[in-house]
């Protein structure tokens, strides 16, 4: 059998360790796979005293993992530290810069700084691969960059946080408020301490911004992903969605019309975190708990979906392994699919001009004449409102403010911005209105 | 750019006239994706004068394909004439001894021939690729043997077969039976007008023979699938399944105990193809239509699902173009990820031994004692009944046999094999016993 692919691990947190244990547990077979063995020969942690259950005696250890890129015993660095700055990409810098190759599960790094490092990584002949960066376990990379190679991508969009997912499902199950279920999830260690990150919806946005470069060949652009987290979902509007036939899911959605930059100007590029509405029956309705789905829409291949668990050291230590068994075989395609110089630049879609239905909901005071100022505003603002609902809670107290929520008919989106400009003002609304789009 | 990869095309039927759509719509696309151009220079089929909504002037026309792999302009041979043996087989077979890759969607050959082919393919350095081979577009291959290689395979299973879940699921939508839906689906194209390879399972049983090969690293065995089809289903069972919280879908499943190989025997592989009850809540349960699914439980990943269509000229197109993408970048593992000398002999599980839920449905004589006769029966096969259904229905005319049917504990397979020898001989019974695992 060949030379072993030399490891060094930096990180020894849940997923660092669940790397040494399945190359333990596995590491023969996946040898036999490889065609050549994977061996952890170095490792680096900020605690060396730790107790990780893992045994770490046999390793080369290091308190300085930014010196594994000069270690000529070491072929490929895995990081593991996370942080989309600081030592984790001092580190993934230097590896690259030294012709070695780059795992990392970092999904914050690689949504900053993927361009400069897959420059770096193309320049230098080093692999540099980020599988578990998105959606876990799931090879939605692979299955996007290679698996769906010969389609021009469409659309692009999934459930790619699991923690909001598990809030949204665990609020659906049992009918309790955003604030409730996400205590339960931070006891359950489903959500952190600072879950920011995730409710705000930078982690999915962190992965939606690698999904849509991949897909559309197109730069990455983090900052330019329009983001709205789920912290202001109400029970209520779990029960509303479910009345007209829906489920509240939080998805990332990217599309790009390449027809600006066919006419010599540049491609529009749509990024989307928010909650959407979707239909019972599309496939991520039944997607619950801690789950990630991925969609991509191929102009040959049609809806492809790719799905399995988002988060945890097992999935996350799979993808890891996985990026290092292509390493092995040398299957080493450029990091973002098309070499890095090619990617095309792109403008950030107005959003304004996308037509879709929207979920509009508004906490008003109970009083005669609101109604009638909502439908006004609307009909003002040019939308068409396909059905309203006003639904009055059996444990309602007098006085409280009361949901009350509609659908628009297919439109522009800067229709309900317009109609929902004009009610600003309005002192009949206790809170400001929530909007969410209904997946189509 | 890269020198182009030259493609010869066999069979032009919609698959082959849609490769060629595609590389003719996407090919700008997909030569930056693949690094160097993809180009069909020479092409083959039965009716050179067919009109196929194609041109086909700027290709070498061959009247015997089999002349492609002797063409030094080729670099890649692309078989989709199908047939598990003649032609199909000699073009592969002349391919791969001349060093050229083979790319095929041709589930047959390889479910009987792929050991052979792809020790042929190492031994001669060759690429032999076919991902549109089991479940259309999806790239369950590349998402087995690539996505999940980290992982030791527990378990795959799926819907393999697009035309047995169209006439399922239009089944359960309508309450037609099975022949009327059939007839729909012939008249729509979705069933072939000889529908026993799909119907019968030997097709979902050629896809799984070759998905358990990846899976469990075993050597091809496509004789040894235990092959149930759809064609008893009736409208009665998928009313009973509905009404205990199942849809019924046919399944192919393998899974493989190691242990004996161990210890210096053989694996035992049991691979199934059957109609299954899938619990509603299942992943599986929303596949509806003629889309495929493939399920993968991995030691680490846990349950990896891949959907998406599973056959059309554009979906299999996709999957073929994908394979030559591959090739264009020098991925080429090899063809069952595994060297195939390295693929396990195994034998085939014995599925007395197994242990799981059943539903079991009579078609009886409504008369007193039969339902004592059925349940004697079940205990002196010491078979124990969980739920025990006889639904009168309201069209039923007198005299007609009534469906009963049953759902057991938890229990060894040979159990309700048992049972059923013992009711052989009953007069009782219209027709022999349906039995139908539950999915757990």
């Amino acid at each position: 059998m060949a030379e072993p692919l030399r490891i060094a691990l930096a990180g020894l947190g849940t997923v660092g360790a669940g790397v040494i244990r399945l190359l333990a547990e596995n590491g023969e077979l996946i040898a036999r796979r490889a065609g050549r063995p994977i061996e952890v020969v170095a490792v680096s942690a900020r605690d060396r005293g730790k107790d990780r259950g893992i045994a770490l005696a046999g390793y080369d250890w290091h308190d300085d993992m930014t010196a594994f890129a000069a270690l000529d015993a070491v072929d490929v660095v895995v990081e593991l530290v996370g942080g989309s700055d600081g030592p984790a990409l001092t580190l993934a810098r230097k590896t690259l810069a030294a012709g070695k190759g780059l795992v990392t599960a970092n999904k914050a790094m690689i949504a900053h700084h993927g361009m400069e490092l897959a420059a770096l990584a193309e320049a230098n002949g080093a692999p540099l691969r980020y599988e578990a960066a998105v959606a876990g376990g799931i090879p939605a990379i692979k299955g996007l960059a290679e698996g769906a190679a010969a389609n021009r991508i469409e659309r692009i969009y999934g459930i790619l946080n699991g923690t909001c997912n598990f809030i949204l499902s665990e609020m659906a199950a049992t009918g309790r408020d955003f604030a409730d279920v996400l205590a339960e999830a931070q006891a359950l260690g489903f959500a952190e301490a600072d879950p920011g990150f995730d409710i705000e919806g930078t982690d999915a946005a962190h992965k939606l911004a690698i999904l849509a470069a991949i897909a559309f060949g197109t730069a990455l652009d983090f900052a330019s992903v329009d983001v709205t987290g789920i912290a202001r979902i109400r029970a209520g509007d779990i029960a509303q969605a479910r009345a007209l036939g829906y489920v509240i899911r939080l998805i990332g959605i990217a599309d790009c019309d390449l027809a600006g930059q066919e006419a010599g100007g540049e491609a529009q590029l749509f990024q989307r975190v928010a909650p959407y509405l979707v239909p019972v029956d599309h496939p991520l309705a039944g997607v619950t708990g801690a789950t990630n789905a991925v969609v991509a829409e191929g102009n040959f291949v049609g809806r492809l979906l790719f799905q399995g668990a988002g988060a945890g050291d097992g999935p996350t230590a799979s993808a890891v392994v996985a990026d290092l068994v292509d390493i092995a075989r040398g299957n080493t395609p450029p990091p973002f699919s098309l070499p890095a110089a090619l990617l095309a630049a792109s403008v950030p879609a107005d959003p304004g001009h996308r037509r879709s239905r929207a979920y509009v909901r508004f906490m008003v005071a109970d009083r005669p004449g609101v109604l009638a100022e909502i439908t006004a505003a609307m009909r003002d603002a040019g939308v068409s409102i396909e059905s309203f609902i006003q639904q009055g809670h059996p444990d309602e107290e007098d006085g409280q403010p009361v949901l009350v929520s509609m659908v628009t008919h297919d439109g522009p989106e800067a229709g309900v911005a317009r109609a929902l400009a004009l009610l600003e003002q309005s002192p009949s609304l206790a809170e400001a209105p929530l909007v969410m789009r209904l997946l189509g």
